[in-house]
């Protein structure tokens, strides 16, 4: 077989995670490894800076910095939301001909995986032999063919954290309390709140997901039981919570829709469906101690909250796919696969099996009544939210017996 | 001098903080070694707990269960927003006595010592020998004749490490990024943002706190600077925030005004204020990638992000506490004081020096242009981040020439 001899470029597409720099950081240090990969460039913003040449010479790069690079989350070269068409591509490809560009790795979400496709398959139809290999990253863990994606299982820990906090405070000043988590399709994110439930009291109580029809009814009603119940509620929603007939119940209330280049609705960004929310609880239960809050840029670029699991995983899916593509003749898109209780291991899969996909729940991890997670589902996380994960305590001194009032 | 013998109490009101349980352990554990406390008591939700005679008797509590508990957020015994006048405290008093309480222990804000004040003077008119300690907390900061209050600095940390992660964010898909920050009338937490700058562009690029008047049209000039300068901008702006005839901005905004039982109008638990400045941006300014996050409630709550320098402040106040009970004569308010760089001892200080007073940023602490916060700010709170707080790093690598475009 013979080597494919030239230099590679690295980008970073999409939102950020906490270890999206972690899979650059893999990348750029196994590259330094392989003769065949002559030079390690870093694209700057993404697919545009391929476009425009905006290239940093990883090469030059010292070990130690890229590990305390790796460290940081958001992507250290810079992102984009731009999605290559076809004349997009031809002008990637003048530029990656340009340097002698043989390896092109993309870390992304599904949006960043189809850049990889267009560009794997133009560059074939171009006659120019490229190895274009996807790296997964997503916060949503909505790619297809992954048990899970790096940088989920980091801001699944925050996710987690934030309602074990969020349910003490409730706790101490009971009330009804709602949370908007991200997560347009995919309620991985969302489910991942009741991650940190110690006692049978704690919330999150309910738990909405985009993979369920949301109704306003059976919500308050839902809020209403746990009233009853408790005398206080803990909400998790998902931004991106739908009607029965599809309607994002975000963007049936927003009074301006925004749009991004891929015609995403934006959700995030803006606290109004929370306090919507809160709004209808005030209003139709007669709760004055309502609140809201959206977790926001927060959950997906927090300094200081990671999972060492999510660490080593993203930073060995950046080693696998540079290993991938220097030995092997593919392109593709690197996926993580359980293969133990727990480990995992790493697979190249054709890009097409991941592109502009969107996975979602599956229903063994939904409760039935659709306002809850199962216990399947938080067996399959909790591994993943990695060593350290903080432990709740309750008092458990017994009552003093009374001795004026009843 | 004749010991006082009898039970203590032990309360704690209002909202939660990081560390509030370290300084009920503090109490406990240290109220455990002083044959003159003869049991000690939890009030179960505060003040209200005492007047209904809803104790947990924590002398049953091991050692062992006391530092678990202190380990997690937001009041172990439950809080309450209860304000209590002369005719709450008669009935205070009546529990008191029932109960053969000789020490009073409420860990608490500025509301929280004048209620502590309230109830030293009906013990004095009373002649009932009470000693009551008022223990601070707050993560305002805002409590007289302290140097910083415990819960100020973990949700310092918490607020600083969120920005140094927004920023990464915003760096990497630029636009306006708004984040508001918890803060009535002291600026300390919404400042304490500027402490994870690293590098000379990074941001929050503008502070505003409630100490300055804020203006729109000054705030639209200002954001509109940092685009043109850095192409990006990140804002942080206290929940507080009041014109120039300090009429809190949310509040001239808010569609329904809410107050609670001390006349506070409510500001948390809703993205109102930050929807509003993003929403001005975007018509004004004509930007179209702007965002508002509300810090809400995981500032105060969440679970896992604490200044280790915090825990151990705030259990020594409730130590410190007990010991100033047992062996001194007076009520009073325990305070911190800065004695080093960086040390601290505590002071028992008069109630009312504390009690029902604000303390807002020292004007030294705010940059001229009201916009920012001086290094003189960034000193005091440094040290009390405490350690492993993390560190930011970007890619050294030189730019590539090109070789096609300009």
């Amino acid at each position: 077989m013979a080597q494919l001899v030239g230099k590679a470029v690295v980008a970073q597409g999409g939102g950020p995670t906490a270890v999206i720099n972690q899979t650059l950081a893999g990348v750029a240090l196994e590259a330094m490894k392989h003769p065949q990969i002559t030079r390690l460039y870093g694209a700057v913003h993404g697919v545009r800076g391929v476009l425009n040449e905006e290239f940093l010479d990883l090469s030059q790069e010292t070990p130690a910095n890229l590990l305390r690079v790796a460290g940081a989350p958001s992507s250290a070269l810079l992102s984009t939301r731009d999605k290559p068409d076809e004349e997009y591509c031809r002008k990637l490809f003048r530029a990656l001909k340009a340097h002698d560009v043989r390896y092109f790795f993309y870390i992304g979400g599904n949006d960043s995986s189809d850049t990889v496709r267009i560009v794997a398959e133009q560059a074939a139809k171009d006659g120019y032999e490229l190895r274009a290999v996807h790296l997964p990253k997503t916060i949503d863990n909505d790619l297809e063919e992954n048990d899970h994606t790096p940088g989920f299982p980091s801001a699944a820990r925050f996710v987690a954290q934030a309602f074990m906090g969020a349910n003490l405070d409730n706790r101490s000043l009971p009330g009804v309390y709602i949370a908007v988590v991200m997560g347009r399709h995919a309620g991985f994110l969302t489910a991942a709140g009741a991650a940190g439930r110690t006692f049978e009291d704690d919330g999150p109580h309910l738990v909405y997901l985009p993979e369920r029809p949301f109704s306003k009814d059976r919500f308050l009603a839902d809020v209403d039981g746990v009233m009853k119940r408790l005398g206080r509620c803990i909400v998790a929603v998902s931004e991106g919570v739908a009607d029965d007939q599809h309607r994002p119940i975000a963007t049936l209330l927003a009074e301006t829709v925004e749009r991004d280049a891929h015609g995403n609705v934006q959700l995030s960004g803006s606290g109004e469906l929370g306090d919507l929310l809160k709004d209808l609880v005030k209003k139709e239960l007669k709760i004055s101690r309502a609140r809201a809050d959206t977790f926001g840029y927060l959950q997906r670029s927090f300094m200081g909250v990671v999972s060492d699991v999510d660490q080593r995983e993203a930073r060995e899916a950046g080693e696998r796919g540079v290993r991938y593509a220097v030995s092997g003749e593919a392109s593709g898109s690197v996926a993580i696969r359980r293969v133990g209780d727990y480990a995992v291991d790493y697979a190249l899969v054709p890009l097409s099996a991941v592109a502009a996909k969107t996975r979602t729940m599956p229903d063994a991890f939904i409760a039935p009544a659709a306002n809850d997670v199962t216990p399947a589902f938080l067996d399959y996380l909790r591994p993943l939210l990695g060593s350290g994960f903080p432990e709740t305590a309750r008092l458990r001194a017994p009552r003093v017996a009374k001795l004026l009032g009843p």
